[in-house]
């Protein structure tokens, strides 16, 4: 029997495929974990991939429902569908991956040249003596220009204050790390320099420890930011700074704590101490950068909404209290608005899309979403309000990505009464509520099948629907109230809450093409970052119109791309370099007061394929 | 009758003079306070001074025995003794002034060309709007390259917390003060921009408030350094610090909430607050430099005896909890070597004799003095460990220069068996003990009246003389014990501390001169500063071999000295280079270590006036 080796990209993986075994069959074998919602008949269309490489079996008739015939002869197919006849390779895009194996895809690394911020140098000093009674900062500076050949004019003061301990403790041997012109820290010999790239973002914090020599990852770890208990969106939280006097500080301490926290676990997983640590980069939206140095943020929430600071910064970490290398500096990346913050310039960074021609939009989802439209050269970027539902908030059921959170849905024909749902839980888990990429499957699947209208009106004559108003659900699953367990549903009122969110991502999308007299379709490319837009079903976006409707090939779901861009910046002095022109091409569009706003916005919350263009919209046939 | 106007420098003052009254009249009559021990008949020459401009009445008999035919041919007089003719310029050296006196002409302005490192731009900024939505950091910085053309890159953190509510309140109007390419301090428009100059002793802290844009001293305070209680000289401090985990932090703490509290006062003085302080210079020697800044130095009293640092310093304010400016920096001078540091360097810098050809030596007399010799294009500088006599310490009746102290002292032939003790207390008040100058001249009194012999040894034949052995004592005022006060006296023990003391000081500048082959004899120029050089009478001092006997004018008494060469460093960036370079060209001489050492301090301990060369001593006839 004939047995072929399979490539799985980009999780670098490879694993045995015998004859008449599907894609599918191989990567469960490799615990690769690929989307299973209909159990391998087909029927779901959630597991596409994309063959690169070798030959494998004819489409099925599922698969040629599921794709174009452009999108097969790229490669496209079903997992479950195809059967190698070859060694292959395939690349699974995240949308198929169940959510534990996207979290190792967030850690894809974007290759750059490391030219480091700080450099460090091995010493032998001499000794002094009486006929040798030179400093001991001035003994260490001199050799390392004598040795080195590295002219260093200052020494941090809290490196002076350990240092002459340090230096007779290792009998005049030392390791210097430098930055500019400073000596940053003085330690013994280590084999690496470690730095620390942090996406500070309003929910989650993730946080990479990279090799600054080498640009490799070490370590990467994400943990809730605490900074929830004081609002869980960036306007609340400003609320609580203005209504208590101690409300900065409380949310500077958060956020400052939450970084010690993960640099001291991050650093435990090498064996290494937080004061290893010689250098951090930190990404993160302008309210939640603002919190984390103590700067003012109430002139951003109030019209013209302005940031206290645009430019890049570099600033001691002791002086927002990160407790790193002594004299180690925290850079933290430009911002470009009130709304539109360092993290996405780091995406900008880390997908290089800025340097393209275009029109490419790219966009990270969140509560608040921002998109920039590179377009002939131009690049334009707007910010919407796309509310926290994406992230499960103000949905009855919703939930984060958490085990037995419903993460894919389908509704396929069945002999049950309007159809059988089918679901996929986070670890596959029994289910007790729907995240993000759930919620967004559901809306769509019901649009699809009629039971919510292009109005987002849900129909009263559905088996599955039960209730009525504001608070007439679909039941998604439990149902039959089996086990005691609640029935997990998308009420009425769910899906005016994702039309306002969806609607306002596609509005801002089309703001920026009005803007630049550029059409939907030609749109080159569509770049999706951050943990929501990693997870989703791009079809199931087109189908409630929260994305303009274009071929599937044409979008990349890049995960964390701001992790990505942070440390690019921190270990590549000429990617922060980059990072100051990305900032400083970027144009702001001020949403509200765009043409055709309101027009716009309305027509948007329309469910289905349509083109937008200037405040009009055209259906797809 | 003829009135002449009288000039009395430095101290600027003017007075008017009738015809037959004397110098001395007139400034009494100015609350000039001229030294009056004899009650201006002549006797005690403590009334020195230098008619430098206008005819006045010949010589008289005193001044004759006051005055080398050369000194008179140079204007010295006594003033008790000398009557203007005509208008004239007198000048008044600090040894002829009471303390009080003495204390302002430490305030002497050394005019220098203004280079602040801080400078200040009024800005007028335009405010934000929906379509200019530029951050509050970077509207600031292109305003000032746009309105002044200073390119400045970066916001200091504090800075930048406080610039967005500040630009507001002020109606987009601000005054922002540059230091190299970094704002410093945001605020409303001023008139001045402020600095502080410290000299940080090991007892005494002098604080000068400085105008940056002038370089004029707008207010003056000194305070006792309160680090006393944790040892009055630097190795009692080191031993505090070795002896317990929290002394260097409490040493830290003590003196730079000392400075918080000059700082305060100063800006108090002229209607500000600590906060207007944009830049502070902090000289002292190099333990108290590492005390303030909270640096090791148990390396600093164990051989070889190596500061920390060495290199001049530009360390944030706020690193060390000095709170003026936010943003604003501390300099600190350079160190020349452990027991040689940045007051010193002042003082060479204020004096200017760094860059003359000499031989010239400079010292500052201390609890530790050091001593530099300036000759043939090469400096050389040694320390000494001198002890705390000269301030009062070990000294059985001594004191501070403080309401009480016999300041100055003369034995004059009289009636009286055994002559006239006239002292001069400070402030006039009874006497409760003797102070440093006090001190010397008793010695030199004691020494030239036959009471002490050239050995130290105090005669038992005297009639002032009473006990015996160690506790022999000579009784300087109060004997008669009228009004129950203690007598003050000066007993033997105290002459053999006194004798170390000024032998540690006469073996420095020898093993300078031994060291350079210099004569003593050639020397052209004596700079004797610090707050007690001021006070002595230098005659006192060449009378028992303290210092070099040479000619009257080659002495130059420059009062505190190294607060003059902070306020130069404060307000010109040029003074710091100087200062790097004499620093640099400062070779250190290790005094235990070099020839004839023991030689020489044991001739050194003799009291006259004599010359030392490589060890040998040979009496002046």
């Amino acid at each position: 029997m004939a047995v072929y080796t399979i490539e799985f990209q980009p999780l670098g993986r490879r694993g045995r495929c015998r004859d008449g075994q599907s894609i599918t069959d191989c990567a469960r074998g490799l615990s690769i974990g690929i989307n299973y919602i209909c159990g391998g008949v087909g029927t779901c269309q959630s597991c596409k991939v994309r063959v690169t490489g070798g030959t494998v079996s004819a489409p099925t008739s599922s698969e040629m429902d599921a794709f174009s015939p452009e999108e097969l002869e790229a490669g496209w197919r079903l997992a479950c569908q195809t059967h190698p006849l070859s060694d292959c390779t395939v690349t699974v895009p995240a949308e198929s991956m169940t959510t534990p194996q996207r979290t190792q895809v967030e850690g894809l690394e974007i290759a750059t040249e490391p030219e480091p911020p700080v450099r460090a140098y091995d010493l032998q000093l001499k000794a002094p003596s009486l006929s040798d009674q030179q400093a001991d900062a001035d003994r260490l500076l001199a050799a390392l220009r004598r040795q080195h050949q590295v002219h260093c004019r200052r020494v941090d003061i809290d490196v002076l204050r350990a240092l002459s301990q340090q230096i007779r403790s290792r009998d005049w041997q030392c390791q210097v790390s430098v930055r500019d012109d400073e000596v940053v820290a003085v330690g013994e010999r280590a084999a690496r320099q470690l730095g620390l790239a942090v996406d500070l973002g309003t929910t989650k914090i993730a946080g990479y420890l990279v090799d600054l020599d080498t640009g490799n990852t070490l370590a990467a770890r994400g943990m809730m930011n605490p900074q929830i208990e004081c609002g869980e969106d960036v306007v609340t939280r400003i609320s609580y700074i203005t209504g208590s006097p101690d409300g900065g500080p409380r949310l500077q301490v958060l956020a400052v704590e939450a970084l010690n926290q993960l640099a001291g676990e991050l650093t435990a997983e090498v064996g290494e101490s937080s004061e290893a640590i010689l250098e951090a980069v930190v990404v993160g939206n302008t309210a939640s950068h603002h919190f984390l140095l103590g700067l003012p943020v109430t002139q951003l929430v109030a019209a013209p909404f302005i940031p206290a600071v645009g430019h890049a910064l570099d600033i001691k970490a002791r002086d927002i209290g990160l407790r790193i290398a002594p004299g180690a500096y925290v850079h933290l990346l430009p911002n470009i608005a009130g709304f539109v913050g360092a993290d996405h310039v780091a995406m900008l960074l880390a997908t290089g899309v800025w340097q393209e021609e275009g029109p490419i939009v790219a966009l990270d989802i969140g509560t608040n979403t921002e998109v920039s439209l590179v377009c002939n050269g131009r690049i334009t970027a707007v910010s919407c309000a796309s509310g926290p539902a994406f992230e499960g908030g103000h949905i009855r059921d919703g939930m984060r990505a958490a085990a037995g959170a419903i993460e894919r849905l389908r509704i396929v024909a069945d002999s049950s009464p309007g159809g059988l749902v089918q679901w996929q839980t986070v670890d596959d888990a029994p289910p007790v509520g729907i995240c993000g990429s759930g919620v967004l499957d559901a809306l769509a699947q019901l649009y699809l099948n009629g039971i919510v209208t292009r109005e987002g009106r849900m129909v009263s004559d559905h088996p599955l629907v039960r209730g009525d108003g504001r608070q007439r659900e679909f039941v998604l699953a439990g149902g039959e109230e089996r086990s005691g367990r609640h029935a997990v549903g998308i009420t009425q009122q769910d899906i005016r809450e994702l039309q306002l969110a969806k609607a306002a991502i596609r509005t801002g999308i089309q703001a920026l093409l009005d803007n630049n007299d550029c059409a939907e379709e030609d749109i080159r490319k569509v770049v999706i970052a951050g943990a929501f837009g990693s997870y989703i079903d791009v079809s199931s976006a087109m189908d409630i119109g929260m994305l303009p409707s274009l071929p599937r090939e044409r979008f990349w779901q890049v995960g964390n791309a701001a992790g990505a861009g942070a440390r690019l910046a921190l270990v590549s002095t000429r990617r922060r370099e980059e990072a100051r022109t990305v900032a400083s091409r970027v144009e702001y569009l001020e949403l509200a007061s765009s043409p055709n706003f309101m027009q716009t916005f309305t027509e948007a919350t329309y469910l289905g394929r349509y083109r937008l263009r200037h405040g009009s919209r055209q259906e797809i046939v």
